[in-house]
């Protein structure tokens, strides 16, 4: 459950993009989260513990530069000690935009998991900060985190694993380079074995920018394929075997692009004008 | 659109086959097309054509009487005007089976679109002659076929090439190898155009047995793929560019398997026993 609000807070954004977001020519993601950051008054504040590549967070720092935040500094964990670390509660605290790059969500679950870090991320989302994330970024944002599966379009018992997540939101369940790498199938896994929540599969470039309302806008050159399992009729994935395909039957299916809307609450997809 | 049926003559079935159908265990897809061709009084009438290779109809020839056919025949038809012999078509009048295997659907098309052959085949259909085909031999039997496209799960307004085919049925567009080449965007893309079919991907080893009353069974290993456009509120499809996703809003998805039906008329998936 995502951290609770106080009387006439706003949460903030929660913005999950399917990974490979432009960084140069066109940065449409990253230029709505510098806004929403605050702008020329924002800190962002990256974490880039999902990657092993020293230079992950540099670079973010400098490309936010450039797009015209105030400010921002990246915060290097490596180990889960290091998430206890007062000196980084502190930077999260003051930051205006929460930033989590790429790499390996089960990394990032692994050494975040249950920290002083991850407490604070929820808070501050709860107080109204903005937390974006990509690719593994933001795998890890719903309560329910898909950490692995094998590609393809049909559902079976053991085509994803699920793992908890941050718990931003627990209205969706959220796969990315979703295009890319052919991942409906173990999308669709993780929705039928509790069809309580909506899927999302954002294509890399592409952005869920979901409000304090439940409704998420759709941002980027990509597409986010929406499943809605709230109508199934009828699952199989009780019986189904390993490796047989499962049978859902009663799905809805929306493929929105950029400016597409959709209420999480409702269940509700419009059109961009 | 289907040849007309004479009074009280029920149509037969159709039976496209997603490609790579078991032949030696537990060959439930092939046992069941003999079964509908008449079994020991049947004879099975195969049409390699959208195969280059000398051995695609002896080898099916054998695997038929293998699995208790009364009598196989493969015509082998390379050019148009083969597709005119007189003794080619008594073969396919005298049939009570007729199979088209997998390699090219344009080849398919190209050779037999149009001829002697092509409307024998949709006549004895009308009759009550078993019609199967696997991979290009399943493409080629809707009024709507879906000729070559791109993988990928996002529908782009250049991701499929459609192309007339035999029309056994216009309530179905057909795609294949579903699971195993990534194909939902071609066949989303293939619906949007003009959404009043319902669209079904096959994966390899999986047939829907479409019975003359337009209810089709599941029969096989893997799963079939039913997009249903009927509801659909909205598609970008008209406004789209080159290379850019569509978006479409409101689409009903069932992943059926073994034994689950789908009615093409009422447009209501039911799971099997």
């Amino acid at each position: 459950m995502p951290s609770p609000t106080r009387p006439n807070v706003a949460r903030g954004f929660v913005v999950p993009i399917g990974g490979a977001e432009r960084k140069k020519r066109n940065p449409l993601i990253l230029e709505r989260f510098v806004a929403l950051a605050g702008g020329n008054d924002g800190r962002i504040a990256i974490l880039p513990t999902a990657s092993e590549m020293d230079d992950t967070g540099p670079r973010y720092v400098e490309l936010f530069e450039d797009l015209g935040i105030g400010s921002a500094v990246s915060l290097p964990i490596n180990q889960r000690a290091e998430a206890e670390d007062e000196g980084l509660i502190a930077e999260l605290e003051e930051a205006t935009g929460i930033f989590m790059t790429g790499g390996n969500q089960l990394r990032l679950s692994t050494i975040l998991g249950g920290t002083a870090v991850a407490k604070t991320i929820r808070h501050r989302s709860a107080e109204g900060v903005t937390i974006a994330g990509t690719s593994a970024g933001a795998a890890i944002m719903p309560e329910h985190m898909i950490a692995g599966g094998t590609p393809g379009a049909t559902p079976t018992p053991n085509k994803v694993t699920l793992a908890p997540g941050l718990g931003l939101t627990n209205a969706l369940v959220i796969d990315q380079h979703f295009r890319q790498r052919d991942r409906l199938g173990r999308l669709l896994a993780a929705l039928s074995y509790n069809p309580f929540m909506t899927g999302i599969g954002l294509d890399e470039d592409t952005a869920a920018f979901i409000g304090p309302d439940g409704v998420f806008e759709v941002v980027g050159s990509g597409a986010v394929t929406v499943v809605d399992p709230s109508k199934l009729e009828y699952s199989s994935m009780g019986q189904a075997m390993r490796g047989e395909p499962v049978s859902l039957i009663g799905l809805r299916l929306h493929i929105l692009t950029h400016g597409d809307r959709y209420d999480t609450v409702s269940r509700k997809a419009t059109a961009g004008s």
